[in-house]
């Protein structure tokens, strides 16, 4: 392997899966969202192929259309807690939202869990798109802050547990038993922030682990995602379809980061990847074929309405083109009606065929294993991704990939065989944040 | 053992300790606050003990004036999910306040808990004291609310979180592989909460554990306190001093527990000890003199400023009688306070022994393991306990209760052998609550 640069893995624990009827396949387990013996296997095998973390995604707000994973799932934090307690080396990351929750409490939630798990905290921050999460936190829809401002509340929060995560020198607590001195009061920083949407004293009430702060995610694709994600991210989980997408936002990305005088190496960019692993191209074809046909079209346009304000979509003709919905949806999903829109302009599709591509769609990693690692380094070397979050698009998708795909990647040198670290920024190669509050300031260099 | 009713045990969780200077003993792990090893220790040796709970209590302020064991220590809720991956029967309680945090986040975030842990969760229900926690939410320390206004609030959030956590029948997730029916959209219920505090539509994105919901636990003491326990409580953590004080305070609290048609059996009463075990009384005594004699006046002073809104007593001579502060501090504590103004007034204590008392107060269990049982036995027999919440008040003193103690009550037939259950309902005896929103309610026998 030597210097050459290695690509990074993530496993997004994802229950009875994204797909809206995955889990009617035979091979799956219909009760996956809230069966924690499963998260635990899960992520201990994610462990044994050397993944850099396993990731947790999130929402605030169901109702009898919202698909099956999100009926009934764990909670993020609890969950990557007690996940924390039966791994060792691999991340621990978890969707938390900005717009419904309250800095001092999730800085502290994600410090113990950075504490309890020895420094493999991270937390993907989101702002939150469903209009309805409102309804859970004691406002309207209507007063479900919009998509810009969601932003500017995001960017105030990271700076209020940001610096929170930095209360505590790492030396302040000195616990000197003879003298009695257990802390140095002088490394202990009030935080004091008064801004436009918090006002929060501090001192955090725990210290930094040992990777300094939890690793900050995000996914954002909008203008507003992409300058905050080149902002405050350390790690960024995408979407991009093709090569020459992910290509432009990586490039983007990047871009932008290195504007705001970061290094653009400490921002990982991940795009997610649902692949269809067969020992040839048509058993993965089969495959996909067999989980496609579980899906009904009137889940299909139910899922299809989330996107759109939980629009009824049974009011339009199927088989005559998509309809112009103008700009519902827009404030909540941006980059993916956006999309949807395209999809039809471009392509002449009708609703049939925007339903069943959204609810069910053919990921572009179908093949065999030798094929997938192919396009994965394909995407690395062209600088269009630093590495995958690998999430189950069929049962046992995870596993098959870990026993199937990983091998060739360690061979090509591409991946590591074991562990740089036992922290998650070590492994991802992020360094750990100088404290912005400490006397002296050094500057801390990235290990090798 | 047969039908003898039996006591229950839970174990406070307690890091460095309550003691403000017991991290110095020679014996003390001085980061046991946030050394997750230590915690999984503690929490296993509870469970081999047969422990009904392990308990994390919690705190949203500090200053430098906090006891060390505040300053830096983990989230209740972090904590407690990681112990749920390493335990199987004890139960997972911890504190969480209702002023300060959205319902629908705890309901999720305990539910959660419930289900990793295969429904052992345990919600201890506090109202924040201390008014400095306004600071880190957002709000002035006049804005905390008030001693009642606190209480209201909480009686509205239990409706709450107990109306979500009822958001799904038991049999509501089918889970028809052949039919694709995932659930049964007539027994998911939405809450459409709408309130003077909190207004919450529901429903919640997680089922109901095996224990139907998490266990309320509560710990107020004074009038609003006592209501609300009596009301909302299946366990109470009381800190009665005296038999007479304990009997009595039993006595209200089922008294009004039975006058708002509840059955008094299933609201256990624990009070809080912190047994100092020597194996003979002089070696208990000498082990108490070695861990006062830890603490210095000036920290002693701080610890009681505490209680007193971070009151200055440097200002006042250390040997006159105990200054005259009027209703200073009442607001946060006002059993504590009126508890200090009654010894000063009855016993005509000094200031420095007010401050030395209640910083390392010598606890009444002092002695053999014998002597500790006898006590034990007592207070349970005549009424004034179903149980205990055993602290360390020296190092190892939950392992020695748990070696010594345990055993002489388990052979007394006073305690378990094997636990019962492998939920903490199960364990306390507390019956499975019906859904409130079943169509056809049924009676819930409390298993025997």
């Amino acid at each position: 392997m030597g210097t050459k640069k290695q690509l990074k893995l993530g496993a997004m624990l994802h229950g009875v899966g994204g797909n809206i009827s995955g889990w009617r396949h035979p091979d799956a387990f219909a009760d996956a969202s809230v069966n924690f013996e499963l998260y635990k296997k899960w992520t201990q095998k994610a462990e044994e192929g050397k993944f850099d973390f396993v990731f947790i995604a999130d929402g605030l707000y169901i109702t009898e259309k919202s698909i099956p994973h999100f009926l009934n799932r764990f909670e993020p934090l609890t969950i990557l807690s007690a996940l924390a307690a039966i791994s060792s080396k691999i991340g621990l990351v978890g969707t938390v939202s900005t717009s419904y929750s309250e800095p001092f409490t999730i800085a502290r939630q994600f410090a113990s869990l950075d504490m309890i798990s020895g420094g493999r905290a991270g937390w993907n921050v989101v702002t939150s798109p469903l209009e309805g999460s409102a309804l859970n936190y004691g406002k309207t829809e209507q007063e479900h802050p919009s998509h810009p401002e969601r932003y500017k509340i995001a960017n105030e929060y990271l700076e209020v547990t940001g610096g929170l995560w930095d209360s505590w020198e790492d030396d302040a607590f000195v616990r000197d038993k003879e003298t009695g001195v257990f802390f140095d009061p002088a490394k202990m920083h009030t935080l004091n922030h008064k801004g436009t949407y918090f006002s929060v004293k501090g001192p955090l009430n725990i210290a930094r682990s040992k990777q300094g702060q939890p690793v900050v995610f995000q996914a954002g694709a909008s203008e507003d995602g992409k300058s905050f994600a080149a902002k405050v991210a350390n790690a960024i989980f995408t979407g991009q379809e093709t090569l020459e997408e992910a290509k432009a936002y990586y490039d983007d990305v990047k871009g932008r980061a290195k504007a705001l005088g970061r290094t653009p190496d400490e921002i990982s960019i991940l795009p997610g990847i649902g692949p269809i692993i067969g020992s040839t191209q048509e058993e993965a074809e089969r495959k996909y074929t067999e989980i496609a046909g579980l899906v009904s079209i009137d889940r299909a346009l139910d899922f299809l309405g989330r996107f759109y304000e939980h629009h009824d979509f049974t009011q339009y003709p199927l088989d005559e083109p998509f309809p112009d919905l103008g700009n519902l949806g827009r404030n909540s999903f941006q980059s993916s009606t956006d999309r949807m829109k395209a999809w039809a302009k471009d392509e002449g599709l009708t609703l049939r065929q925007v339903a069943l591509r959204v609810a069910t769609p053919k990921p572009t990693l179908l093949g065999t294993p030798e094929k997938i690692a192919d396009t994965l380094q394909e995407w690395f070397e062209a600088g269009a991704a630093d590495g995958f979050i690998v999430g189950s698009a069929v049962p046992r998708g995870l596993e098959a990939f870990i026993d199937e795909v990983v091998p060739i990647l360690q061979k090509r040198g591409l991946f590591r065989e074991e562990y740089e670290a036992d922290t998650l920024r070590g492994n991802l190669g992020i360094p750990i944040p100088v404290n912005q509050f400490a006397a002296n300031k050094k500057v801390v260099v990235k290990e090798s």
